[in-house]
């Protein structure tokens, strides 16, 4: 069983033209949910599948799924299943999701093409916005496939002009039937990209995860007063920026303090800022921000929570500012299964490609599966550790090694 | 001679209508150049010229002009003007400009209604964007009429999607001919609130402004690294977030020094912050800024301009990102003309309304006017200084008051 380098290039080069953003250094690409790149990009995972000879299912919340029943399988057996996601956050690279979706694919060419006789189904899956992009819901798809997030709950998600998400996605024609259910799964695994420089230091070009981080996100409001820049005397503000401003680098404080002496595997970052009314001449009344906070460690995170709060308590005294923190995603760790890690490294050492254990550092849509079956993730290395951005890169001789291994594992937990 | 304050009022709340934002407390407007709330602005002014019988025109940039040539004028003598803009701040308030303009034409109405006998025409004007919100360019309109800015230059101005002032003006038909020239008046009064607090302090109802203050935008650009905010550790970074925050507490720091030590009319605000990409969970890359410093002295907004600097080279340096300032206004202070200084406190005493002396923190479109001709400035009072904000509030009893004065100066003016 070989892996084609060519078909999985083809597939992700021909879904980065899909939202493809203009950029100087590197490859980029914009795709939320129920734009016409999203449609694109789709339609043509659609056309790869149906090429395969896959039989394509579409749920509720417009995640895809690509069914494989070779002859030598029992139809009715819980099916092994492999994927990730299309979207993208705004400005991102072409692998990050991409990457997965079409190893899983190649995985089940390659077997399709040798003697390999498995006797599950095998399920190729891509799950809807994963990055939370539109609808400011992280592993949006992966959350219903779990059973998280109800199907009615999802559809009526609002983006921040109010459309739905049942409207968005049967605006693209993606609005399906039922949902698609992970626990029917007898195994998972995701292929990622490791968004970090842990396997470009160590040279290995293969990480099995041991567990992914927790996530947590904040709504932080910062109210003061509106007002002119330059009839207004500086003692007599209430700058919802300035208290931002301090709020951010507190925030850095406590993280950098945290990694320098309990757990250097926490991270946070004020990424999204929102002022109003946004004149250079007027000073701020009202700032929005998204706090991102991680952590393998729930405890580390809950400090940093808190460590926030207080911040924001000093500032609205020293400030005279309101403010207020909504902490509106609260995902825990998750650790992965036994029985897909050793899958994983077996299969590593099968196709003679090094493997080492990490953490993850990113949420996956592998941790919503893993709450309901055994699942297990891989990483390919990072150039530069770079992601969320036009310049992640991750050589094509190192997607099809790590794209091997994907398959390997697959081969071995479906024919067990 | 009397003015009207209904029917000053009526034109007030009518033009409050064109572009209205909805907000819990007070009236908010967004006037934009261009926009359908602009066209709808500029099409009730000039429905209201006509009906007081004055003869409108438009110039190139959009300029509007409203004479009444009494009988009692040689129509050739160098008018008196008084006027203002329509335009506002996103989310502005609704007496910031409008009351200028109508009060103009209110005492042009109070003059047509008695018996005086002026020897000159006497023009109310419409400035075209003095805030700058949508071309970037404070004091668009009055720096073509005063000269500074060639009309060709001005048409060619671009909004930040890189349309033209002159095809935004043509859009909504106020693309007229030629250039109004102020140099061409022979004395300038413009009636604004006053978006402070030293009237009400003070319970003076009209301020009588000896200079106004000079005014500097800088755009400030810092780019770091966008990256995820789950893989990059905390001292892997390159936030440019963080480094816009410290860039603002600089500013605040070095202007908050500057006005208990050497000029306490000293103000600098970043006003405007544009983060790139902006996801919650990615690592802000790039960041713009826009900073405004505002003094009656130009060495101290020079000064502030060099903490400013020195502040974006400390942050390179600790950060390793890069930074850009660039000045792109610079407007020096400038001295109202004695003449009308005295014109404007001898009509406080003729109609018993109290005046006093103020500098202006606020750039206004006098500014521009003062490098050509005789100008002067006067203020009515805003309700706890609150303007650039939907609770900018001027009492209607003290609109009324200071249109007096104003007709009462604009009188005394153009029969001299």
């Amino acid at each position: 069983m070989d892996v084609s380098v060519e078909r999985l290039r083809d597939d992700i080069e021909s879904t980065a033209e899909f939202g493809a953003i203009d950029v100087e250094t590197g490859r980029g690409r914009s795709v939320f949910t129920g734009s016409e790149a999203d449609e694109r990009t789709r339609n043509y995972l659609v056309s790869r599948l149906d090429e395969a000879g896959l039989t394509t299912s579409v749920d509720a919340v417009g995640n895809i799924v690509g069914r494989w029943t070779p002859e030598s399988a029992d139809p009715a057996a819980p099916p092994v299943a492999a994927g990730s996601h299309l979207d993208s956050v705004p400005e991102g690279g072409i692998f990050d999701g991409p990457l997965g979706v079409y190893a899983g694919l190649e995985a089940v060419r390659a077997m399709q093409e040798c003697d390999l006789r498995p006797n599950r189904p095998i399920d190729v899956v891509c799950f809807t916005e994963e990055e939370g992009t539109r609808f400011d819901t992280p592993l949006l798809g992966s959350k219903v496939a779990s059973g998280t997030l109800p199907v009615d709950e999802a559809l009526d998600l609002t983006d921040d002009r109010g459309e739905r998400l049942a409207d968005a996605l049967s605006g693209i024609g993606y609005h399906g039937e039922d949902r698609l259910a992970a626990e029917e799964w007898d195994a998972w695994l995701e292929l990622h990209i490791e968004q970090g420089t842990r396997l470009e230091d160590r040279d290995v070009p293969v990480g099995v995860v041991t567990s992914i981080t927790g996530i947590t996100h904040c709504r932080v409001e910062i109210s003061g007063e509106a007002n002119h820049a330059g009839t207004t005397p500086m003692g007599g503000r209430r700058d919802a920026l300035l208290g931002a401003a301090e709020f951010a680098l507190d925030v850095e404080d406590a993280a950098t303090e945290l990694v320098e002496t309990a757990s250097d595997t926490a991270v946070a970052t004020v990424g999204r800022t929102d002022v109003s009314p946004n004149g250079t001449n007027v000073v701020p009344g009202h700032v929005e921000l998204g706090l991102d906070i991680r952590d393998v460690d729930a405890s580390s995170m809950a400090y940093l929570v808190r460590r926030a709060r207080e911040s924001l308590a000093r500032i609205e005294r020293e400030r005279g500012v309101e403010t207020s923190l909504d902490r509106y995603v609260d995902i825990q760790p998750v650790a992965m299964s036994d029985r897909c890690r050793d899958a994983i490294h077996a299969a590593g050492e099968h196709t003679d490609v090094g493997t080492v254990d990490l953490h993850s550092g990113a949420g996956h849509d592998t941790m919503e599966v893993a709450r309901v079956t055994d699942a297990g993730l891989l990483f390919a290395p990072s150039r530069d550790g770079i992601s969320h951005n036009p310049r992640e890169w991750t050589e094509w001789a190192d997607c099809a090694r790590a794209t091997r291994v994907l398959a390997a594992g697959l081969a071995r937990l479906a024919t067990s």
